[in-house]
C-alpha cells in the first residue's frame, strides 16, 4: 500500500491515535507522523514506543505542515483544540476527529476551521476498556465500522481520500448524517455504557453497605458490565454531556421496557418473559452474521479442552 | 486423580451437565456416568458425543443405582423432577442441583428427598451464552466459583465428598446460606441479565420502528449486552420467577441510581458523572485481581498485532 498523506498530525495520543499510528506505520500509509498530547508524560511515552516520528511541544506546532490532522481528544475539549490550531492549518489540509458524538463536535469545531480547510468529522466504532498511549495496536480497526459524517462544506475529493486511509487501516467505512449517528450511538453504545456504570455502582454500594462480598462472586453478566464500566471516565463524561438528548430519549425507552419486564416478574408472567428473551436471542445471531463479534463462547475467554 | 463416586446420574444434559461429564471423564472421577434428558434428540446427542456411558429412558431409571445425582434442569422443573425420582433414590445417595436460585429450589425439592438421602444444593458460577448437550467442555469450571448451599439436613461427610468432586473438576468451592446466595446472584447475575435483555429489546424496537439499522453498528457495550441477552430463555424465565424478591429489590436500587445519573446528564453535572465513572472503574481492577476475568482488551477478542 502506498502513502496516502505526506504528513499526519495526531492531536491527543491515546488508544485511538496510537492504534491509527501503528496501523499507518505497518502499512506505510501516513508518511511522517507528528504527535501532540497535553501531558508531557504521554508525549514521552509516545516517542519512546515509537508510533510517532516527532513530538511537538504545542498543538499548533504539530499541525503546521500536516496534510491530515486527526483530533483524538475527549469530545468536551474538541472546540478548544480547534480554536488553538485553526489559524495554523495549511490550505487544503483535511481535519477529522474521532469523537463518539458528532452534532456537538461539529458545532464546537466548525467555527474555527478556515474556508480553505476540509473538516470531515468521523467516528471509529472500535475500542477496548484500556486507554492511554500504551494501549494501541495496529489491528484495532480491522473489520470495525468507521462512520464518516461529512458536513455541508466537506469536499468530496478530500472525503474520498480520508475514506481510502480508513479503509486501508482495515475499517469498513459508511457515511451518515450527524443526527442519525448520535441516535444510533445512543442506543448501541452510550445508553449501554451508562447502564453498565450504574449496575456496577449498585453492586459496589451493596458490597459496602452489607459488608458482604457480592463482587467477589462476579458471574457472567456482571463481569461483562464491569469491563464496560472500566472505560475512560473523562471520555464518557463528555459523551453524555454532549449527546444529552439522544441518551435521555433512549434511557426513557429503556426504563419503560424495564418496568414492563419487572411487572411480568412480579406478576409471574412467564410467557411474557420467555417471549422477550427468545426475541433478544435472535438479535445476537444477526450481529455474529454481520461479523461484528465472535461466536466463541465467552468471547473465547476459555478454550475448549475437548 | 481417583474415582470419587462409582456412579453419577445427570438429569438434564445441557451445558453444565455435559461440561461436568467431560471434566469427570478427563480425570477419571465419576465412575460410570448415566444420563437422562427429556428430549430424545438430546439423549441421542449425548450418547453420540460420548460424555455419558449410558442413557436411561426415564429419570427414575437413571438414578436407581447412582451414588450422586445431579439435577441440571431449569429451576422451574426441579420440584417435578425431584417428585419423580424421590422414591427411587438409593439409601446414602447424594443429590445436588446446579440451579441459579437456591431458596426456591430447596423449597421445591426438599419434600421429595427421603430421609436417608443427602440433598446438598449447589450452583456453579460458570456458563457461556451457548446451551445444549454440544456446548459443554471440560475446562468450564476451572477457577470458577461453585457455591454449595447445605441445608439443615445435609450430612457433613457427604458434603465434603461432593466438595472434593467439585474441586477436582477445577472449581473454587465456598459454602453460604440460600438467602445470601440469592441476593448475591441477583446483583451479579440476575439483574444484569434482565437489564441486558431490556437494552437489546429497546434497540430492536428502534430498529424496526425507525427502519434504520442501529443494530448493524453494534459497538462495544451493546455487543456485550447481546451476548448476555443470548442466554437460554427458559432457564432465565425460571430464574426471574424464582428469585423474584431479590431481583426486584436490586432493580429498585438500579433504577434509583440510573435516575440520579440521568439527572446529572440533564443538568450538565460533569463532576458527578466523572466521580461515578472513576469509582466503577476501580471495581474492575478488583475482579481481575481476584482472577475472575482476563485483563486482555476486549476479553482477548482481538490479538495485538504489535
Amino acid at each position: 500500500m502506498s502513502q496516502i498523506y505526506n504528513r499526519v498530525a495526531l492531536i491527543g495520543l491515546g488508544l485511538i491515535a496510537s492504534s491509527m499510528a501503528w496501523a499507518m506505520k505497518r502499512d506505510g500509509l501516513g508518511g511522517e507522523i507528528m504527535g501532540y498530547a497535553r501531558s508531557e508524560e504521554t508525549r514521552q511515552t509516545a516517542l519512546k514506543l515509537g508510533f510517532v516520528d516527532q513530538i511537538a511541544a504545542t498543538a499548533k506546532d504539530a499541525v503546521k505542515d500536516a496534510d491530515l490532522v486527526v483530533l483524538c481528544v475527549p469530545v468536551g475539549v474538541m472546540g478548544a483544540v480547534a480554536a488553538e490550531i485553526g489559524p495554523y492549518l495549511k490550505a487544503g489540509t483535511t481535519v477529522t476527529d474521532v469523537g463518539s458524538v458528532k452534532a456537538a463536535v461539529i458545532e464546537a469545531v466548525s467555527p474555527y476551521i478556515p474556508e480553505n480547510v476540509n473538516f470531515i468529522p468521523s467516528h471509529p466504532l472500535a475500542g477496548t476498556e484500556h486507554s492511554g498511549p500504551s494501549s494501541g495496536f495496529a489491528s484495532l480497526f480491522e473489520n470495525r465500522w468507521w462512520l464518516v459524517v461529512p458536513t455541508e462544506n466537506s469536499d468530496a475529493e478530500a472525503t474520498q481520500k480520508l475514506v481510502s486511509l480508513l479503509q486501508a487501516i482495515g475499517a469498513n467505512v459508511e457515511t451518515m448524517d450527524a443526527e442519525h449517528h448520535d441516535l444510533t450511538l445512543a442506543v448501541t453504545s452510550h445508553a449501554p455504557h451508562l447502564i453498565a456504570y450504574t449496575m456496577v455502582g449498585v453492586a459496589d454500594d451493596l458490597n459496602r453497605v452489607t459488608g458482604s462480598e457480592v463482587i467477589k462472586y462476579s458471574a457472567a453478566g456482571f463481569r461483562d458490565f464491569t469491563r464496560i464500566a472500566a472505560s475512560d471516565p473523562t471520555m464518557w463524561r463528555d459523551v453524555f454531556l454532549n449527546n444529552k438528548e439522544a441518551t435521555i430519549e433512549i434511557l426513557g425507552r429503556f426504563t419503560e421496557e424495564l418496568f414492563a419486564l419487572q411487572r411480568a416478574i412480579r406478576q409471574g408472567d412467564g410467557d411474557h418473559l420467555h417471549d422477550y428473551f427468545t426475541r433478544t436471542r435472535s438479535i445476537r445471531r444477526g450481529i455474529i452474521e454481520a461479523g461484528q463479534d465472535t461466536d466463541a463462547a465467552n468471547f473465547g475467554r476459555g478454550k475448549k479442552a475437548e
